[in-house]
């Protein structure tokens, strides 16, 4: 008689990573990520069948959406011990937010898996999501906050929310330097404007900081000014990554 | 007796901008803005006010807003001529676009607006406004279409709707590099990158037309890099002086 349970990873963290749009559920053995699943990030539906595939020891959950009645149902079944990241939590940076109760979870995340990789220097990390949000780490390893606006998806609903007559565009399709009709006017406005955007900032910072690391995440890419000096494509997981760290940061404290 | 009539600038037009946000009444006489007043795009309220004011020979209306049941009431009371800006309007420069019908009025006016100032020169009009808009124009006189995305409150506003916990942050107040707090990060994240993304796209375009003039308008002001050459700061009546060069131009056709 086969052992299925043999064929599970021992000793494998859960992150959880709840964002605005969908909620992340990552494996990871050891440092190494093993499996992602995207999950409704209110009702976390996909979590038992997730759990029942890994003989997880250990999880941190990271929300910026907040936390349900029915996901917090969910979380409260799990068998094995959950952190949840806060404020309080111990992070192996240091972190100068003025209003450290109101940060993301994902912002302070990205910046511990950002500087955990390269540390001494630093660090700015642009994260193409929900929102678009930049984060600053310095050499010395102290995050100091950044810059939040709107995400590429977002940037066409609010078109078609805010105003009287415009649409909803899909952002795939033709990208053109002007526009010839609605759909190609938006198409142009929203994903080009958003990458003279990112790549101003960069270039910006780096003329503060000559030798930043600049980490572009997040799931919209754009085609980026191959110009751009020390750019890091950062792998998706780089949020994933730094709740894992502060999971491990966290057992070596206590 | 004093007639009050005479106090009244005769053969004045009315220029009636319908935005997303708000309408805009503008008396001129002649090539001469000489009042605006601002009102609600729904009803139009200050309309018999402003009317009541100048002996008014004609008018032209553009809306991107649309017109309301109230408004269109509004117009009806009008005892002077009034020209609808639609794509059928004749307009004194060459219309490339490839969906007129669904060209925004304030796009095609600021296009004829900022022309009819400078004919025979490559310009880009960016008009932040509701929308954040560019508009093309060929030292040819063809209007070649644009970009749209969203203007600066929408991008605030947006944050707030589409997001669970980002709240509505105020435009004014301290705007830093690196922000550090939600209000900060935010302010930074969307009125620098507002401006980032501006002056890319303009020197983006600068590099493609090379003797480009590029006006800005609109009611959000940026403090611009002093390095964008051949800027021109457009006033505030360049889409009702387009209006009132479209109206003109009607008058001569017929």
């Amino acid at each position: 008689m086969i052992n299925f349970a043999t064929t599970k990873h021992e000793h494998v963290n859960l992150i959880i990573d709840i964002g605005n749009t969908l909620a992340k559920l990552v494996a990871f053995d050891g440092d190494t990520p093993v499996e992602e699943i995207k999950t409704s990030n209110e009702t976390l539906e996909r979590l038992p069948e997730f759990v029942n595939k890994y003989a997880f020891k250990q999880g941190i959950v990271g929300s910026v959406f907040g936390i349900t009645a029915e996901a917090e149902r969910q979380l409260k079944r799990l068998d094995f011990p959950l952190l949840y990241l806060n404020a309080q939590t111990p992070v192996p940076i240091t972190n100068d937010y003025r209003t450290p109760d109101t940060l993301g979870a994902d912002r302070l995340a990205a910046a511990v898996g950002a500087y955990m990789q390269y540390p001494g220097h630093d660090i700015l990390i642009v994260d193409a999501g929900t929102c678009l949000t930049y984060e600053f780490i310095d050499k010395n390893g102290h995050y100091k906050g950044g810059c939040i606006s709107p995400g590429l998806q977002m940037r066409l609903k609010s078109l078609r929310a805010f105003t009287a007559k415009l649409p909803l565009i899909d952002s795939e399709g033709p990208l053109l330097d002007i526009g010839y009709d609605t759909e190609t006017s938006i198409r142009s406005g929203v994903i080009q404007g958003m990458k003279f955007e990112i790549e101003g900032r960069i270039k910006y910072f780096q003329e503060k900081y000559p030798s930043l690391l600049v980490f572009l995440t997040g799931g919209d890419i754009f085609n980026f000014d191959s110009k751009i000096k020390n750019l890091i494509f950062a792998d998706k997981y780089i949020v994933p990554r730094g709740l894992n760290r502060i999971l491990a940061f966290n057992n070596e404290q206590s």
